[in-house]
């Protein structure tokens, strides 16, 4: 987004809301009780997208929306919103999500919870001061997911640091979240399921059939917890879909535009589907 | 190993050594003071190459090797062996294994460290009970690594008890393990290095290039940890070697001889090339 950009805030109107968890949102942080803590709801996909409806349609008064874009959680999103509201919503592009959290990427989350949970002062979420050892695992175990096998071969996490400057930065990335807030935005994406909805029933085929809105589906070649396959096996089953594979080897970090050379790919994709 | 199988006992001498830290050669949990739990010192492949070379020398005084052939560690020590007793050395089959512990692996190993340190139960290594939050986020954590996506996209983590029953064989697997135990393996696995030797003094090509014996590299096509590619620059830097990646879906798993099929594949390869 910017300048340059294909999401150019000078031609188009963007919204860009935040999730609920994140800390800013209502969150485990910062509700009061009984919702506080590990006793906030679990929130679906869903429910984030019923909130953002009504803030479009509510708020700003919009009943067509031109594109649903979307990042990793976010991009999951987007797989909802072209479900839910198939006559709002005209194209969506999933950067690195998918429209159900498969079976291995569950399995990885539960590996950094249990890692953010085994610290004893974590106390079942009624910790009184951070759980450092908690966030800390939490970090460190991420940090060999989020990018690739490739992109530590060709040395991409050392600026500097070495390997400890690169877990670092990631110990600084997570350490700034509320533990518990973390851990309602595991539960959400591991909730994460366009099927799980009255509408559909649990029919994965049905909601992705219900997508009407022209897709551009964008999963990066190396990301190692939404691999393209995935993606690939939801795209044949939508009807007016296309997947389009970021050739990069920053795993999931490619669709988070931090690095130019992917931006500017992202960029050039949602260039070609707002002209369409 | 079997009737049947390559390594056939009635037609080979099969000597099978434990590496060090596993809780029956010494280790961190059978050590007395002042080489128990942390304080147990690192050992490098190396060492424990060392002391086999010992056994089979002084022990059954054996000056020939036909094969050695090894998965995951024990994968890395053929190289290892390779590399340090180029004469004595016939064949190696490192399986699931690299001559050198590649960055995006050490990051995975400081991951699954981290996790089973969280637990404030773990003390230091001075527990008096075992740590077993830790344990367990080890435990789940691991189990996200050694399969593949496409493992669990096939549903093969599902043998009647869903993605809870095949987290909970990882914490059995791993639970039964002393703590300082896995630590101490842990750090063995992120030191290996075939360079890290006097003779070759870190030079990585030299050390591959010393290794003369026909070499068959079996890494497994979805392997999160030790990837195709690593062995496949390593092969280029090693004069009588050939890659042959298996053809599996079973991730790590699929080197360690539980599937018949993957079986049945590797034990082909080392026939073969126990015939050359």
């Amino acid at each position: 987004m910017g300048e340059n950009l294909a999401l150019d805030p000078s031609r188009y109107f963007i919204v860009v809301p935040d999730q609920f968890g994140n800390g800013l949102s209502s969150s485990p942080s910062n509700s009061p009780p009984p919702q506080d803590r590990m006793r906030f709801p679990l929130v679906h996909p869903y429910d984030n997208v019923r909130a953002q409806h009504r803030l479009v349609t509510e708020r700003y008064g919009i009943d067509r929306v031109k594109l649903v874009v979307g990042f990793s959680m976010s991009g999951q999103q987007a797989f909802h919103w072209g479900a839910l509201y198939p006559d709002m919503v005209e194209r969506i592009a999933p950067i690195c999500g998918s429209a159900r959290t498969a079976v291995h990427n569950f399995v990885f989350l539960e590996g950094i919870k249990a890692a953010l949970t085994a610290d004893c002062a974590w106390a079942g979420g009624e910790y009184t001061s951070p759980p450092v050892a908690g966030l800390r695992a939490f970090s460190r175990v991420y940090a060999g997911w989020y990018t690739s096998q490739s992109f530590f071969r060709e040395g991409l996490h050392d600026t500097g640091g070495g390997v400890e400057g690169f877990l670092a930065g990631a110990e600084r990335s997570f350490g700034r979240f509320d533990a518990n807030d973390l851990l309602a935005m595991l539960a959400t994406w591991q909730a994460a399921d366009i099927a799980a909805h009255p509408r559909f029933a649990g029919d994965l085929a049905a909601a992705l059939g219900a997508i009407r809105a022209r897709a551009t589906v964008m999963p990066s070649r190396t990301d190692l917890y939404f691999p393209p396959e995935d993606n690939e096996i939801e795209v044949a089953q939508m009807p007016n879909a296309e997947l389009r594979v970021i050739p990069s080897i920053r795993g999931h970090l490619a669709g988070g535009g931090g690095n130019p050379e992917d931006r500017r790919w992202v960029s050039d994709q949602l260039e070609e589907l707002l002209a369409q």
